[in-house]
């Protein structure tokens, strides 16, 4: 490792990917400032036609600024499967609901990790949701809409003992902003506009 | 319009692009075998570097059995935002919260708008949800994990009193599966695999 190689050690110490360096400096930044920590995440959709719609994701307020990190937007088709009446357009709802949820729980039991200097080779997960379709369709008014229960099943590899691995996936429960939004409520207001 | 697009009309009558015929004889069809109702829907996730993840979504049980339809799997990547430690490899988990509950709230309203014979011209919507990321980083104890709350605002082009379409938004919320899954607490399950 010559000199240069030695300096970015120093400035940049990564654990599985992370930047553990600025994980720790944000932490430090967040004790002094609270106020940085206050995020305005959003999305716009669109319908196109039928169960069809598009959603993008782009801009985010935080960090006591509007962030400009972002020149394209992520752009996500949501539809229903035929037998929902749809085309198969894209993932239905509450499938996006999965994948943040999946998402999220990697991220914190990753992060986590890395705070930890826990370093993991391998990190799989599967969701599965009941839902019964009744409720979203008025059929049923003694089922609910969303889903009844979610089974979340994770599969790491890492040298490391199980209790540290099972540690992990308490803290990601933990710490998920996402699974907070599944097992708690969360205000939700909404609006026409004139 | 000849004979065989008459006889088409009455096989698929649409309103808003929703086969209508269909949606009406699906909740015919759940009324007389409740059990149809109950659908399993699925994603897997794997863990990339650092905050960067991919899901997928592909299959799903319902109506009585494993479905088909979809050949090829979604992919989404998800990550953070250089202020967040990650690249902007894709959208962050709690924006994908935010496009579930958009493509969900939409959905549930151009069902229901079709299933009342009105008809819509356009229909979009922003979504903004406050989140203080001293919760997920651990910093705070007193900030929860998830969005403090959501603000959603629908414009909505149509030929109908603006009563009828506040009426539409109101049975968005009543119906949104992931309106529910925001707005009410659903137990999550998750075990490490041995």
């Amino acid at each position: 490792m010559n000199m240069a190689e030695q300096m970015k050690m120093v400035e940049k110490r990564t654990v599985n990917g992370v930047n553990v360096t600025q994980l720790f400096s944000t932490i430090d930044t967040l004790k002094e400032k609270p106020e940085l920590g206050k995020f305005k995440f959003r999305a716009t959709n669109k319908w196109i036609s039928g169960m069809h719609n598009r959603a993008t994701v782009k801009d985010f307020y935080g960090a006591g600024q509007e962030d400009t990190s972002r020149t394209e937007p992520w752009v996500f088709d949501a539809d229903e499967p035929p037998v929902l009446v749809g085309e198969n357009r894209g993932a239905n709802p509450v499938e996006y609901a999965l994948v943040a949820l999946s998402a999220c729980l990697t991220t914190a039991l990753i992060g986590h990790a890395a705070a930890r200097g826990i370093k993991l080779d391998e990190v799989e997960s599967k969701f599965e949701g009941d839902l019964d379709v009744r409720g979203f369709l008025g059929v049923s008014e003694s089922v609910r809409n969303g889903y009844e229960n979610v089974r979340v099943t994770f599969r790491i590899k890492a040298d490391a003992p199980r209790e540290k691995l099972q540690e992990l996936v308490e803290v990601a429960q933990k710490r998920s902003p996402v699974f907070d939004i599944f097992t708690h409520p969360t205000p939700v207001s909404v609006t026409l506009e004139t």
